[in-house]
């Protein structure tokens, strides 16, 4: 039996072109400066966004916790929806690499807004309490069935941020998927915040491999702290290769995988044991089972060859992406209203 | 004008009786293990909660996070109530001192249990999250209006952490008014817990210290923590002399303080003004005042010669103790019906 | 048998008129800033240093810990002498506390250089080095006997440290021997230095304390270090009080210290079975015993009534301080020679 | 003018071979443990050392640091040579990292001894001092010219951390150095640590990764620690491939490398400007040009097309590798003797 992997858009493996571009990418030593492709897929993300740098790095964790450990000091606060991926899916990193508390939000599928925010923030006179320094948003919003962020809203936290001198970062890690999906430019986003995390390892296909984007001065500061993390790679410049060609390549293509995640939502609300589906912005599809356990939906899921993981006690997730072609689609939606 | 000050029971002062203990108290270095005192004090204290040892220590904050950092290691996660005031009001510690994260419980007036605790464990075999390790409860609960656990709760909420290998911590800062509300004894508490802290500076009357306590082990290695932390203190038996006579004759009193706080709650309860009073167990009382704001109803009370704290927006807490006599309790009842 | 105790100068106790201070002072929540005792005492210090503020502590350990994370972040360097308090004695709490490194030097009885800082300082373009960030000075050197640095040499360091962007930190744990030795004021010192940590509890004779001496801007930022770290006292007035009077009356008395400290180095250099006896500038005795274990010779001090400590593999350190007395001192001359 | 780039092993570019190898690697998501290619040179490893498990990670500072992490707690302390890569070269990771302290020895070309080892231990029942838990070494040893231990001292080293429960890891970023240089076995090195570091992308020539050695318990360990570093990379294979094919073919070679260097070392030792050249075991050459700056001989040698590194303030590293052929060593030592 041919399994169909829906458990993660990182599943995917590099495409023909892209195996290409990284046998011809000119190496060097990154951790001297010297890689020609690392350099190059650093430039384009930047200028592709607005921003002055990037820093290329093995994760999207590390990226994400670099910023984390830039905008704050150890005795301040992170303030960012409870089911954020830098809260529940790191390690515990905050606490471990930035010695920082979190005030967790509870946002409408995990999108904060500004009210939210700013009555989150602490009285910075009372030192009984963490200094409110750095807010986080995810867009899309992984745990939010890939919910996508108004702009507005957006404009409004970021006016917040500001007013109270907090720092204002992105976890991308499927920021492309909103962007298609809404037609709103990386630029525009790019002058939104801070610093931004961009995965290039999910929907867009790289093997491995994240852009933190930024200031000069952040990224050089990011440099040192991506060193004592470990996370300087030597001839990194076959995965940046990789990048840039996703970059070039690979997104328009995210479009597909979000009309065949509508697909798979359509043919959900209509099964019996299917209890909730979350609206379908993107290319995640969460849905409740009700009573059942979703640990024991997965199993019957993949005695019928379709992978998909547990998010929480009763749901379970979808998310399409590369090697999910139609037939795939129309294999799945055959086989999910036979399951009970 | 003389002000009642309903602030904290933080604020009392040494009684003539205790200023006489500690002016007798013999004294040495306590580092060096020799201030008689000192031992005097942690051996009392050890007994009467059947623990094989205790520590002395300058705060109640350093005794929470001498016992959050002694149980747990980087990258693990503290469970327990989001009104915690080792979440709130001690600096953002649990991820400074012990770099870990949190998993924040929503209980009843902050009392959280079995049940919720045992939703709120991590699966240990996956490595995106932190290690769920320390279980740790208020009693009573100051954020949640003196709120005291129940004993039954107490004991289920500690067979979950036996059941998962947590370890279970009670921040005791008030558990001296849950006892002498409850008539449970010292003991009883003492061996629900791997470790307690306890205040000797709040409603005891004591002028500085709270006890860490737990097995003989465990007090050798918080004595480490204390070290790196600066908490070892040289001639502290003036201080433990202070606290040895609190606990010797100035815990029956409390019972008064419960009682006072009674009657302001019954007088607050027929105030116009007052959107609501929580339930009234020991001697804290918050109300709320509707749209008006905490901050500025603080100011009107000042101005009548009442001392009080915003606790929230919307929130106020008053807190009854040593120095609120039964005159102050009247004067109070008389000023509050007038206040709008 | 009446036992000499030269352990250190910790173990000194209030004397009467310090207690009778102790009894007559007023009190209040230093918590909430509201200690008179605390606030006089903390005026009278930062006065006479010529500070802006000064920060109340349980122990040298914390007012140096506090100091350390005040200016550093981590990833940093703190410069020291091998032989410092702050590396050696505090628990590891460079590292624990502020998450930096260490460049250790290795000076003249644990009196570094100018020249040897200069030296020390890392490249800061170089992302593979901590940044180089304080530098700390102990004075009098402990470990060095005691030793006094010249202040002509302290000023060169201040003006290396300027160049570099460095802060400058004293341990001051008996900076008052320094001062009396050498008739230099504390404001000469005070000018010299960022931060400043003095201690009560040690040749002064209070019971419990010490200062952190800086800006008003450090000062308010120390405070919430403390907070983390559980250093909050209550009702710390009582020791306050007693630190006060140390500082107004038992500083000139410090020179008789010394003085018989000196005695006891004559006799010591007399002694065959003494290899060596450090230079004597204050009130600490440093001499070393040949190919003798420190430990036994220190065993063998105890049973004549002596107490010392070893200090080393074959070293050991005899301390003076307010309960040496000439008496004691001439039955210490009387016995040292007798030994072996 | 070609470059002759002897700054470090690290500058070297994938061989055809290799960049075959990494082409046909099956490739998995790493992070969910799926990548067979991942997998293959984690096992292959492994029993060519004779240990249980082995994590691929970007970098052989995350390597070392996740090494220190796993076996250390806070507050603790790590035994090493002062001129460590682990305590000079990574960011000041053992405090960020690990908030352990450090005991820097003084070894022989930066070879430790247990002697040395023995002496540094803490006295574990004095609160004041860290406890003593790790002791690193690292073979060959950079700073000390790649200077190689010898097994024996090796085996009483290990003697000691046996006798005091001390960890014992090794940073092997140029073990295969050693190894081919003595003809000692991998797995014969593999029995005396606890950890080993073996970096692929120094000598080697892999592009890009370091693998870490252990128990099978404390990889799994390691693996969460890799994890809120942010070290874990989805489709690794291909990096993992080239990395296989580094050990399986490109370890013999090194000792073309040894020869070589030898050969500069003897060019060098006959240049007037050159006052010492350290003893060349590997491919190492560190060389001192007495009053003259290290870094104004390096710009002289640039400008003649050999690159090199200041290794201090008057030394200098010449690192020979897999691009450094005969004829560039010829060229080299031809121009070397003309430079002054």
């Amino acid at each position: 039996m041919n399994l169909i992997d829906y458990r993660s858009d990182t599943v995917t493996l590099p495409t023909e072109g892209m195996k290409e571009a990284m046998m011809q990418a000119p190496l060097g030593d990154d951790v001297l400066g010297e890689d020609p492709s690392v350099k190059a897929l650093e430039e384009y993300a930047a200028t592709l966004f607005g921003k002055e740098a990037a820093l290329f790095c093995p994760s999207g964790t590390m990226t994400n916790q670099i910023a984390i450990r830039l905008h704050t000091q150890p005795q301040q606060e992170v303030i960012c929806d409870k089911r954020s991926h830098i809260y529940l899916y790191e390690g515990g990193g905050i606490a471990y690499n930035s010695f920082c508390s979190v005030k967790l939000l509870d946002g409408d599928r995990g999108r904060i807004t500004a009210e939210m925010v700013s009555d989150a923030i602490n009285n910075p006179n009372d030192i009984h309490f963490p200094i409110s320094r750095l807010v986080s948003v995810e867009n899309t919003m992984n745990k939010g069935g890939g919910a996508i962020y108004s702009l507005k809203e957006l404009e409004k936290i970021k006016a917040v941020c500001q007013a109270h001198q907090l720092k204002f970062h992105l976890d991308g890690a499927r920021l492309f998927n909103a962007l298609v999906a809404t037609g709103e430019s990386p630029a525009t986003h790019g002058a939104l915040f801070d610093t931004l995390s961009i995965c290039l390892s999910k929907g867009l296909g790289a093997p491995v491999g994240s852009l933190l984007l930024g200031t000069k001065a952040d990224m050089q500061q990011a440099k040192r702290i991506r060193k004592v993390m470990g996370g300087g790679m030597r001839q990194a410049g076959m995965l940046a290769a990789a990048g840039l060609y996703a970059l070039q390549h690979q997104v328009e293509r995210l479009a597909e995988d979000h009309a065949r995640a509508k697909l798979l939502g359509d043919c959900l609300r209509a099964c019996a044991y299917v209890e909730d589906v979350l609206p379908i912005d993107t290319n995640i599809v969460i849905f409740s089972v009700g009573k059942r356990l979703a640990t024991e939906v997965v199993e019957k899921l993949k005695s019928h060859g379709i992978l998909a993981v547990a998010f929480g006690k009763h749901e379970i997730r979808l998310v399409t992406h590369l090697h999910i072609s139609d037939e795939a689609i129309a294999q799945t939606i055959k086989t999910l209203p036979t399951l009970y």
